[in-house]
């Protein structure tokens, strides 16, 4: 077993999971904070260089966990490796944040999907993509499909 | 504290951390395994059609952080939330792989930057990426350039 504990919380304008844009063409443009414990503000330090960073976060008010699911923008069950559910064996989020300033140990960015109050885990900085015409997108793409020819 | 188990384990050519490529310019071609335990094999139903994956993995042979590291690609100390060091508060890795097939429980992938043994804590899919120029690699790009320019 491997224990983290929390390097900061997420200031986030959603209060209840329904809240949350969901599915594949969900927009995540809210704005939130990341409030970092004072004991971590030196490692922030050049941060601001950076235009988007990686948050790991804990979906702490979930328990337990599914291998199988039907997520919410599809009717049929796939493996929860092949999905974000937050009912993960392990059950750590991931997002891609624009950072748009530091003050101090909070950072304001854009595109939260967390929680308010939501534990921090880790934080990254973004360095590169896969060209968006390598990317498969499996059974999501098909549910798409499925959802545009209203089957 | 948030206890985390693994989900299963890497096999990579890496033995030794000093094999693993690094820094900007390191090409990440390996091809390596991402094992699970047979109890999760099932969280990996459709996982086929994702052309890259998030891997979460843990630096296992890490002892302790620093807030503020000299990474190896540059001559100045930044702040371990603006680095990929592995002496960090919590220290959980983050590694984009393409999924070259799977075989039962075993994923067999291309570009791990893991050691071999790694344990794994979850696998999610790619999705989307963010275009290439509105990336800012902040203190990355300077160390690049300074380098470049035989500073």
């Amino acid at each position: 077993m491997f224990p983290f504990r929390p390097i900061g919380f997420v200031r986030s304008p959603y209060g209840d999971a329904a809240q949350i844009p969901k599915g594949p063409g969900a927009e995540h443009q809210a704005e939130g904070e990341l409030e970092l414990l004072p004991e971590f503000e030196t490692g922030l330090a050049d941060i601001e260089g950076f235009s988007h960073l990686y948050v790991l976060w804990v979906f702490d008010r979930v328990d337990g966990y599914d291998l199988l699911s039907t997520p919410p923008t599809d009717d049929r069950a796939h493996g929860v490796f092949s999905t974000r559910s937050p009912r993960r064996p392990n059950p750590i989020g991931l997002t891609v944040v624009r950072l748009i300033r530091r003050d101090g140990a909070r950072l304001v960015v854009r595109g939260v999907d967390m929680l308010d109050g939501t534990p921090l885990l880790d934080i990254k900085p973004y360095l590169s993509s896969i060209p968006a015409e390598e990317i498969r997108r499996g059974w999501m793409a098909d549910a798409e499909a499925r959802r545009r020819a209203g089957a």
